[in-house]
């Protein structure tokens, strides 16, 4: 039996403990675990969008001057702190949804000959959306290849599902969303022979990322998760310096546009990673955007992923003893090296056991169907007792069955 | 002479005087007449975006279950209150850009046998841009006819530019960005013979639009000029209820997608207006949103309106009396019932006069290059005696010669 010291004992020698102090916790006898959904907020935040707020307010269009760098500003910051990447090669605006379209379009532009996309069947559902769309419009096939679905993609995987040569652009994500799953960036870049857009939104803040040194071309990424963006914050492109000239956005808007206030010209993109601009980007977000990448920064990556790797291991240890008796199983890897900062549990009864902890627990997962649970532990704000106590709510609530004893009609919202 | 005593009786007998104190106001020294680039901050905006913040530090993830519908439920109060559009005929999310992509894109599919693109040579510069970039990928002509500057597109100018029949989507400004020039939008999209694809970011909020009833088939625009939403606020997204079974949005994510959760589907869009959507909404900004559209609600369009008319007829009365004199001409329709909420002046200075103007007399405009000086008078918070003094202050500066006393080097941001 791991005591509840034992947690305690992880919790005192943690060099990130004092961290957990810059996010507004009201309610803490609830356990946060879906950190990999939507991230806390930071203290931070309410005061730095307050002075946003005020500064539009007193300085209303002249405050421009110091707003229209933003994108790129605070892509610089991410780029530094978490990405691994060079200066002018990030920036942030938009959404996940609408940067993967913008970089798989232009990837597939300059893919001659291509016939077809490859992504994993277990790929992020917009992900798949967006491929699917682009393979309809440009007459390409989507070939979904199966990875293990524990394991995720592997650079065997890619390499067979491109055997044929016949391969435009790879998608894939870094961290399974589902299963947690870390891929083999690097290799699998190397490897490929054509581009690979990386979706980075399960893995930046909390997983090491060299996209210079790895050699990735393209990639997006989600800041709500473990950058603390909060709800709908705008999402990062990255693409490689070496490559921004050739790339087009199929969406050419105005922020792409080289002298931008010189209005009658034909569209003529920004030389660097501007041109993945397209509308005015959404301000008060960026400043939000900034405060998570700023406590990101200050904890280092190197000592998140030291933490988030302790905090999954205690999962699977207290899983081992605690939850598989009762019909759970790991459906992460359990080689911690090989997963992210989320451990996904299965059970028939997944569903309900996740109702059963919100209302009856007091624990917050997520659910992600047909029988997954996520328990994410954001190295930043998660200490080991939650893990510990979570675990132990968890299994209590399955032994009495109070699984049977809530509402479990249809997920709405996750 | 028209006395300042003229433009304080309006004041006094305006139904609307009361609602500027609903702004914050910290200079009143300063005459603000470029609400039609960044609209003022709503006093309320700043409570309803703290106690959103606090909504998501205490709600965390939980807070979707009220969040996920604010892109349809704030559309529908915009298209009540200023679009004339029926219930689930309007999103706001995405960009200007971004959303005038995705409906341009769609029409253009089920466009056959389409040849051409039309749109107006001086459309706002992201609507050109947009239409140049498709009009690249589908091997289409992108035809720009040449409108009157100052009266805009005419029924007849369409008429011409789709006379070969071969065109498959025209795109307009209801009012333009420059000139202020109302378009005739009923009678250009009854004429047209093809779907025509508004941009409503000029007019919103200040003129009455009635998209259901004139028959208008796709539209969309800004929320931070006359909303009042904010720097970079959201834009909204209209679709005509009769249409959207038969349109596709050409980014396929998440949001758009028929039971979202259920996530191991393949794309399958939502029946309604929602199929629209991208990537995940900021909810920060659909909440500032959301207070700019109760303000215009309140105040009522058709009382806006006439306010709107009074304050830009002011403006030509005072420029007949003071500015003409001073080279000043007139770049805005004569007919208030043909313009929208602001007005243009041409002056071949009209660049260091609008620094001057900044600078040295407390008078915000809006320059557009190469020889335009913009006053947007936004009904909500502009008062009579504003116009009065900004006039008064501007023919002071010229007379005195005070533009050629400042830094007018090359503009970088409005």
């Amino acid at each position: 039996m791991i005591p509840r010291e034992h947690a305690e004992h992880l919790d005192r020698s943690d060099p990130l403990a004092a961290l957990r102090g810059r996010f507004v916790i009201d309610d803490p006898d609830t356990i946060y675990l879906d950190g990999n959904s939507l991230g806390r907020l930071p203290v931070a935040t309410r005061e730095m969008l307050g002075a946003l707020v005020d500064e539009w307010g007193s300085r209303l269009v002249g405050g421009w001057h110091d707003w229209i760098d933003l994108p790129e500003r605070v892509g610089d910051e991410l780029a530094r702190a978490a990405l691994g990447a060079r200066p002018g090669e990030v920036i942030v605006s938009d959404s996940t949804t609408v940067n993967l379209f913008k970089l798989a379009s232009a990837g597939l532009d300059v893919a001659h000959d291509a016939r077809a996309i490859v992504t994993d069947a277990h790929n992020f559902p917009t992900d798949r959306y967006v491929l699917e769309g682009l393979a309809r419009q440009r007459g390409l096939e989507l070939r979904l290849f199966e990875p293990d679905p524990v394991e995720g993609p592997q650079p065997e995987d890619v390499a067979r599902a491109c055997a044929g040569g016949d391969v435009g652009l790879i998608c894939l994500s870094h961290v399974g969303y589902r299963s947690g799953a870390l891929a083999d960036v690097e290799a699998i870049t190397r490897e490929a022979g054509v581009p690979v857009l990386w979706d980075l939104s399960h893995s930046v803040g909390v997983v090491p990322i060299e996209l210079a040194e790895w050699g990735v071309e393209l990639a997006v990424g989600c800041t709500y998760k473990y950058l603390n963006g909060g709800p709908g914050a705008p999402a990062f492109l990255y693409a490689r310096e070496e490559l921004q000239e050739s790339l087009a956005t199929p969406i050419q808007g105005w922020f792409g546009q080289r002298g931008q206030f010189a209005m009658e010209r034909p569209y003529d993109p920004e030389p660097g990673i501007r041109r993945f601009m397209a509308g005015t980007p959404p301000i008060l977000d960026l400043i939000a955007v900034r405060v998570g990448v700023e406590l990101v920064a200050e904890a280092g990556i190197a000592s998140l992923r030291r933490k988030a790797v302790a905090l999954t291991d205690l999962i699977v240890e207290l899983h081992d003893e605690r939850l598989a008796p009762l019909g759970f199983e790991l459906a992460s890897p359990r080689d911690p090296e090989r997963r992210g900062a989320h451990v996904s549990l299965r059970h028939d009864e997944a569903w309900p056991i996740s109702r059963a902890m919100i209302e009856r627990a007091r624990v917050v997962p997520d659910f992600r169907g047909p029988d997954s649970i996520r328990l994410g532990v954001p190295p930043l704000y998660t200490r080991f007792v939650d893990v510990w106590d979570a675990i132990g709510r968890l299994r209590d609530l399955v032994e009495r069955g109070e699984q049977h004893e809530v509402d479990a009609s249809p997920q709405r919202v996750t």
